[in-house]
């Protein structure tokens, strides 16, 4: 494989990122906040922003806003707002709110003990699920052409995740989506807890793509354990072209004794990355970063994002010149 | 290329990481703190320990006590314990210690303003004090098989660095070396700066191999752009085997608006990558994980490892099996 010519990049950070710092603190960061970083972000360039979280408030208290952040946000042209939804609740409550771009999508998850602590479902329960979502979406007009597979690189409750299962799971996908009268374009693989390791991406990657030729790979990557852009990389080098990314690092802190927080990887390094190995993703990087420098503000400690603190190489290179 | 089967690791954080954080507070990291993060990291299997630098005192305060540091430590077999000097006269005190492993080494740099800024010498008169540090290796009966390129991927004061410029100075190390009657065997590239990006690593490898034939490659990387760990993923992709790195990440600091404030990259990052990629390190992780919390507790604030505060992937392998 050869690198992309161009990457999708997903920004996460005000979904993900939040969510993490609002774990024991849920209305650490405004609903306010929340609104200004995704109107913001929708000026960098890119595509696609995941602004929230229609989940249940009692589980997850710092996303209840979800409504008032949707309702709150500027829409700019040409950029796709986009939310998370674990059933038909959180779903009828993004499509009511008229302002999301609502994409058909069926999740799977390859560890079990994770499905029950995530999703608060066993596997079965999970894949009944699917089903029940993949009967709204036919309901309401509404193509699958998405799909996700978590913890698809290992979990902290499991450990290591055998390759066969996460390839059963991906047929089983697109199985399901075909069943519905769709077909799956797009397969995220998630690397939810933050097992993923160069060779195993890479791996991965090729043998999903042959037991699902022609659907697009993305990657969801974290960066628990440092090798965040070294995964990245890894699969630009498989020729994968979307990603999910946080504006800086969101949701990880760096400091000590905060175990597992370690964020997704940083949308700017991401496209950073992408720029100089001449991989085009649409995004301004001086306003990513500018964006960054925000988000760090709002959550109000350091961000992970390197670059956010050591300046832009494209803009150090024109202050030499 | 094939990744490598096994590489060298040199452990630079006591002198580099300790270096960088006695700017401005000479005295802020006790001698008897750096004797303690040398002894215990001769503990984790590391073949090469970068110990201090024998450098003007007025010039570099907070290593004014080399000579302490070396006589403090506890010498452990099987571990080779260097430092650094650039000039004749450093070189003469660090062999005044009898304690240090001393390979003829010679080094140039890409860029002329780091080199007046750096070592306060031009690239003519940097020439010239290889020239005398070969004759002195030469009475000093020390054969030459080292050599370095600083600021070989770009430099905040002159920007990018053309690859011809590193390939001229790579063939001229290795003249000048077969000119005092010896052999370059290891060419160090160093990313001084934190320029280097995965296909500039790529790139400048094969080139300089092509260049040198022959000649053991090895990398100093810094993470201040946040592609260190991606730029050594690349590098061992072309088979390089030899990388500088530094415990916890020393020398780095996640705080914001601590400018240039990124470390080398992170030793036991690199070590966990090469674990999972089936490259033998001879370092038990586990160990040097520890290393990197005492040198956390010396500096007294957060450093940039992201597996030191996550948690080491095969040790949750083993809780969760």
């Amino acid at each position: 494989m050869s690198l992309p010519a161009r990457i999708t990049v997903v920004e996460v950070g005000p979904r993900e990122g939040f969510q993490f710092e609002g774990i024991g603190h849920p209305d650490r960061i405004s609903t306010a906040d929340k609104i200004r970083l995704v109107d913001a972000l929708s000026e960098t360039g890119v595509e696609t922003i995941q602004v929230t979280s229609f989940v249940s408030p009692k589980a997850v208290p710092q996303m209840a806003d979800a409504e008032a952040v949707v309702a709150g946000i500027t829409p700019r042209d040409g950029v796709r707002y986009t939310a998370v939804y674990l059933n038909d609740v959180g779903l009828r409550r993004a499509r009511a709110t008229g302002r999301l771009n609502i994409t058909g999508k069926l999740t799977l998850t390859a560890s079990e003990t994770f499905a029950l602590r995530n999703q608060n479902r066993t596997l079965e329960q999970d894949r009944a699920m699917q089903v029940t979502m993949a009967r709204l979406y036919h309901d309401l007009g509404i193509p699958i052409e998405h799909a996700s597979i978590m913890a698809a690189f290992g979990c902290n409750y499991e450990g290591d995740v055998p390759l066969d299962r996460v390839l059963a799971l991906a047929r089983e996908l697109d199985e399901l989506i075909a069943g519905a009268g769709d077909r799956l374009r797009t397969l995220i693989l998630a690397d939810t807890m933050g097992w993923a390791t160069p060779g195993q991406v890479r791996r991965t990657v090729a043998a999903v793509r042959d037991a699902v030729p022609g659907v697009r790979i993305g990657l969801h990557l974290h960066d628990t354990r440092g090798l965040g852009i070294a995964n990245a990389y890894a699969a630009l080098c498989e020729g994968v072209d979307y990603f999910d990314s946080a504006v800086g690092g969101l949701g990880g802190c760096p400091f000590a004794g905060h175990r597992g927080a370690a964020g997704n990887i940083c949308s700017e390094e991401l496209v950073f990355l992408c720029e100089e190995l001449g991989i085009e993703t649409g995004i301004d990087l001086e306003k990513l970063v500018a964006c960054a420098a925000l988000a760090e503000e709002i959550v109000g400690h350091p961000l992970p994002s390197k670059i956010l603190h050591s300046g832009v190489l494209p803009r150090t290179r024109r202050h030499v010149a």
